[in-house]
């Protein structure tokens, strides 16, 4: 029994998110189906974070064990003949036994894309939210790094969302910039954090959408927080302009591990 | 009645090519039904070039003319309101009342895109033909140039296509070259020239892999062209590599007309 690290790149455009339900396509469905076929037998997957459908993935990371002694070269390429191709494995890892994509992380960073030309290039129009209006940009820059340093995000955690104990998280940097590429304006705005509540990343962007319409300003922003209820919060941003861009582990968790033999 | 001139972008991946077809969604039929609804009656619309289904555009052109007398500046909102995401008209102009997409045109630009790493990104799948297997470069770049000059191109025309009187056509440029963007390496082959025959660009990088791929040399492609057979050229490349980049007009019909209300 070997355990795995592998990351992944998807297109989350036909997907019902990552976590595996009945009658729907999903990302942890596709991959243990494939990874099934491969081992010939029941393989439980684990991913780092429930993207929802319609999120994107440029580095989401999975953990599983197998028995079958197929060698970890020839697994990626084993994997991507079977997968649909809006699902790349770009790397797989063995890794220590106790590895969960999930446990093990400690940290995420996540990227979302705001499109502002007039018109969305339709190739542009599956991986941004078209937000052509104006905006107070520079509010927003301000507003971006109000959500940095250990706070309790409640009011940013969907209603709908788990259970969860606490709702305080880290967040290590949060960041918004205007980027330009090829014909295409886009506002980027990156979070990196130790952990996020569900729907936050898309909450926050909400919210700094809502501070670049002038309906809120970037000093309320602590204020808005401390109220810890949803609805203090803007609304939740639309699912395609969100990428997962990777998931950061401790350096011992994320180093490669000599498999032995079972 | 004013006559214009529509430049269009589309994701090709869902249509059944430009032409309209009965029961299958295509890019000329997806415009044809918006003009017509704006219009409220019949709109004949015109393309510059018929692609494939599957061949996306950056700067496809389309000719109509309209009765309804909606301000030009509106019309491009007006029509990518109605219009599929995958659809966007860039730029409508009103043109000379003689301008035609198709018989006006003076030269095309083609880009076909060969992915060259050993995984494709999830987000290049559908926009480049993936080729991971070993080519010799520096022979397909030399016999990209072959393919310049005035010359019977009947050995790239597909069998199926339309019955054209001459096959002699002027390439003004064919040039192939390695870029990398990001992560990813591709092979990016451009061609322009005052026509294509149908599939042509498709087989000119069918033909182009053979030469890769040693099958074929460069210096024999005067004599490939010379047989002026089907079966003398290399296979057609996948449509998904393939994009119309801009449709060129003689400086007479591209400039912006001023209308005579009828």
């Amino acid at each position: 029994m070997r355990q795995f690290k592998a990351t992944l790149a998807y297109d989350g455009t036909d997907f019902h998110g990552w976590q595996i339900q009945p009658d729907h396509p999903t990302v942890q469905g596709a991959l243990k189906q494939v990874l099934e076929t491969i081992e010939c037998g029941p393989v439980d997957v684990q991913g780092a974070g429930r993207t929802d459908a319609g999120v994107h993935a440029l580095g989401q990371v999975a953990s599983f064990s197998l028995v079958n002694p197929i060698p970890e070269e020839n697994l990626v390429k084993a994997v991507n003949r079977l997968l649909l191709k809006t699902v790349r494995v770009l790397a797989i890892n063995s890794v220590s036994p106790d590895f969960h994509a999930r446990y093990s992380a400690t940290g995420k960073l996540y990227e979302y894309r705001i499109q502002r030309d007039e018109i969305c290039s339709p190739f542009d129009g599956r991986y941004a939210y078209h937000h052509p209006y104006p905006l107070d940009e520079a509010a927003m820059i301000e507003a971006a790094a109000a959500f940095e340093g250990r706070q309790d995000f409640r009011s940013l955690a969907a209603s709908g969302g788990d259970e969860v104990e606490s709702t305080v998280r880290t967040i290590f940097s949060s960041t918004l910039h205007r980027e330009r590429e090829g014909e295409a304006e886009r506002l980027i705005y990156r979070v990196r954090g130790d952990g996020f509540l569900y729907h936050m990343v898309r909450n926050i962007v909400g919210t700094l959408l809502d501070v670049g319409r002038g309906r809120l300003a970037a000093e309320d922003i602590p204020k808005m927080l401390a109220r810890r209820e949803r609805a203090a919060a803007g609304g939740t941003a639309p699912a395609r302009g969100l990428f997962l861009v990777r998931v950061e582990y401790g350096p011992a968790a994320d180093t490669t591990h000599t498999t032995t033999t079972p």
